[in-house]
């Protein structure tokens, strides 16, 4: 078993809703009037993104992919909404202090001990110099043991219950309105979207088909095995925490060649950790034509301005000739609540 | 991990083309006039199918189900191809074969040395009584250790040289035409259909979708986790044996959690094994109204005629009421090659 961090997540913004126009039936000369990506400014990366599109879906062109083939895997973590702070993160903590009272011995004991005490440097010396070995407990206790059903409800409870530090705001509302327009885009033209994430599976899926139009079973993320067992005389799905497979870096290819078979020919990711240069690398094999998306979070006003201490992704992304997106420069908008 | 056997397959057939008449664009009226399952004898169980798929795709109707929840999963081994012989179990033979000259010592070596005698009975004898632990050495010998798309081109090469030997076709010529005018016709009806088999999902995917129009983030089967590794200087992903997960009996619901996320509203499976009681029994438990469908092989003329020892297929099927074919009684043709 891998030792680990679940990031990831958002949810259940109306924001399909703010956009509509771009999703009626009409025709092909619907797309080339209407800007199908209102929030982007016109410039190179938007010009990019429609120029491939268009490329790709002209039938007699010859850089055209079959639908079949239109695959499009996007990070959710700072890729389509707010990772600052890392959402997945803050249900563990919600959960450790829910479940506190009916375990008193948590408050003398490490890890629960440092989360009741609102200790978050302990968490993250545990993952920098102690491989998440005791975030990984945290995990364990707050996601594994009940049945899915259970399990959704609790990650419910949560977003109804909390509000972005910064924004006060759901944390399903800080979802970015420039991302949300290019996932409809790439559907009406007949890609199929997917979530590639180090978040949890199950906790984004409870999300995902609201705030993004992604349905369950193209959202992927880390998981373990689970069980089918009889509870109370029902048989249910019992979450489980055999063989956790951590959705990250290198092992996103992994992930995309085990749930989708079929190498991207769009990955979108962003700019922390280096978590997404595994998938952008990957779509860059494909023998079909491919397209790289990088954000930067260079925004500090409208959103947080962060970097990479050794630059790996930006250093990537110049070496691939990926398409890198200002935040600040690039989008007139960054959250649909934004005017 | 769990010790095992890879069940399952098909192939590139060119089925599909047989029925194109049923693929046309029009609209509703269609599905009226013609009969959407030529190859069903018109009876309880045709009845059945078709009534269920109006009912629920009546948008005003009381069992109303939105598109989207539209989920029909499909065993593969004996519910869309024969399995008289497993044809992954006769990859592995092949490979073997074909790798033997590399592996001089396997002639003295079991497993190999029974292969290469042609001893099935001691495969047999070791999923009997051995968990299959010797099986295992086999499928890891012939499915790790390469890249996925030597993998592929191992597969084809497999079908493209190899009989039935029943019936002198290739494998995937034995796919069974009602069940691919069943995957059409719920296709049709905006369903999704997968499958969920205990076949290796990467073995299946080579023929899965020119057979049966079943796309490869829809092909569900039994997996190992793999790795992104650099290959002779390009990226490529390399078949691995790490965390193996089975998809048979009551993990084939584990499977359709962690692929789809969803309950299926529609399962079709077969008598041999009891293989497919635990994803039958789980669309049981979806809210929605929900078909499950049993094959039960019983013509040895056209095909071949078996059974359970425990009868524990056909007595779920008794007690979830579930619909269970007779393949002699309810098909007019079982091979798209039959007259």
């Amino acid at each position: 078993m891998k030792n680990v961090f679940f990031l990831s997540s958002l949810m259940l913004v109306m924001v399909l809703g703010c956009n509509q126009s771009n999703l009626k039936t009409e025709p092909d000369d619907e797309i080339i009037s209407a800007d199908p990506l209102p929030s982007w400014k016109d410039g190179g990366n938007k010009s990019a993104i429609i120029d491939f599109v268009k490329q790709i879906t002209q039938e007699d062109g010859a850089n055209y992919v079959r639908p079949e083939e239109r695959i499009a895997t996007f990070d959710n973590d700072g890729t389509l909404w707010c990772e600052q702070p890392v959402v997945q993160m803050e249900f563990i903590i919600y959960q450790i202090q829910k479940m506190a009272p009916e375990h008193p011995e948590w408050k003398k004991q490490l890890p629960y001990k440092a989360i009741l005490e609102g200790d978050k440097s302990f968490l993250i010396n545990d993952l920098i110099n102690n491989h998440g070995l005791e975030v990984i407990k945290l995990v364990t206790a707050t996601h594994t043991g009940m049945t899915s059903e259970e399990f959704n409800l609790e990650v419910e409870d949560f977003f109804n219950a909390t509000q972005h530090p910064k924004f006060n705001k759901k944390y399903t509302q800080t979802s970015y309105q420039p991302m949300i327009e290019l996932l409809q885009y790439l559907r009406k033209n007949e890609f199929k979207t997917f979530i590639c994430s180090g978040g949890g599976t199950d906790f984004m899926r409870v999300f995902a088909e609201d705030v993004y139009g992604i349905v369950p079973e193209n959202t992927i993320g880390s998981f373990a095995i689970n069980t089918y067992e009889e509870v109370d005389g029902l048989w249910k799905i019992v979450k489980g925490k055999k063989n956790f497979f951590m959705c990250d870096k290198e092992d996103k290819p992994v992930a995309i060649e085990q749930r989708i078979g079929r190498i991207p020919i769009f990955v979108a990711g962003n700019v922390r950790s280096g978590g997404d240069i595994g998938q952008l690398t990957y779509s860059k094999t494909n023998q079909l034509p491919n397209f790289q998306l990088l954000i930067n979070h260079d925004d500090d006003v409208r959103e947080f301005a962060y970097s990479e201490e050794d630059n790996s992704s930006l250093n990537a992304a110049k070496e691939g000739n990926w398409n890198v997106i200002s935040m600040k420069n690039d989008w007139l908008k960054i959250f649909p609540f934004d005017n």
